[in-house]
């Protein structure tokens, strides 16, 4: 089987929400972008736009507009997803959008085919490579972005994807546990197990 | 900056959509899909849901079915994509999906939270695990999956995100270009560059 780098990096990374004040080497967040711009997507399109955010008052700024619409998320979830959020301790706050050293914001060009599933392919990569380079993240998706928009002047016909505040962790959660590759996985036809392979 | 193994791996992938007839070790598979179980999803729902396929006729049936989706497609199909598409020699034709030596289904589970962004990103990781191993692959979307999915007894709930061919490449064709990252990356605000670092 050879080694599995890939896979052992996987195992390793978990999601990070608190970060470290320690600087981060922003080459290291732009060798993380250039392995995005790698990805394949549809057409060839390469829907994804990065906007890097080091600016200390843009970052404050964002964690406003965020928590303003994180507050009114929170004051109307409920069901299950509302026991997960309280069980892990989550709540309107995200001070990590002014914490991590680095925000960059994921964009998509909303006309190109398939541009979310392209982008969030990418995603995948940024977070591998960022992983190689012990840098921690967490993929932070507002429910209604128009704000955080307008406050880095992005044009109509963009969608933001993600933000990824990025940073040295100093998160103490562990990773939430994964189901096992034979709970997910078939072969051949649904519900036949892979196990006994 | 360290090693950038994920860097090399990104730059180094492409797509890949002529197989050769030689068998890929299923537990390679495995192991890409053992990687998209550690990606991060929407409150850790973990909707990705994977059926591999060996089985010939099967795989006969499946290309049956997305070739008559696609004639249809290609027969509507216009403007800029339909040039894309005719340019590099793109048709109805999906021989691969017979003739790669396994089939991966990647379904999500439509109920979780951003359970479309969160198997994408996961694919993310298959395809760089798929390239470590030496694999190819394309993500295949048919725009009309309902076929697809009763012919392998899929249940309600869950949609076909990508049929990934996995196998050997015999594919000839160049990478795609890329953008550089100064072409889809700002600093602190849209439209200023970053290449001034």
């Amino acid at each position: 089987m050879g080694t599995n780098f890939i896979l052992d990096l996987a195992k390793r990374r978990k999601t990070v929400r608190r970060f470290s004040s320690t600087q981060v080497n922003l080459k290291d967040v732009l060798v993380a972008l250039e392995t995005a711009c790698q990805a394949p997507s549809g057409a060839n399109s390469q829907p994804w736009r990065f906007v890097v955010i080091t600016n200390s008052q843009i970052k404050g700024k964002i964690r406003e507009i965020c928590e303003r619409i994180e507050r009114e998320f929170y004051s109307k979830v409920n069901g299950e997803l509302r026991e997960w959020l309280l069980a892990r301790g989550f709540s309107w706050k995200k001070p990590f959008l002014e914490e991590a050293p680095v925000l960059v914001l994921i964009l998509s060009e909303t006309k190109a085919p398939y541009s979310t599933e392209s982008v969030w392919l990418a995603i995948g990569y940024i977070l591998l490579a960022l992983e190689e380079l012990n840098l921690g993240t967490v993929t932070y998706t507002p429910s209604n972005a128009k704000g955080v928009l307008d406050e880095v002047d992005v044009p109509d016909g963009f969608r933001l994807e993600a933000i990824l505040p990025i940073g040295v962790s100093t998160d103490e959660k562990s990773k939430e546990p994964r189901l096992s590759l034979d709970e997910v996985t078939y072969m051949n036809s649904w519900g036949r197990s892979v196990s006994t392979l």
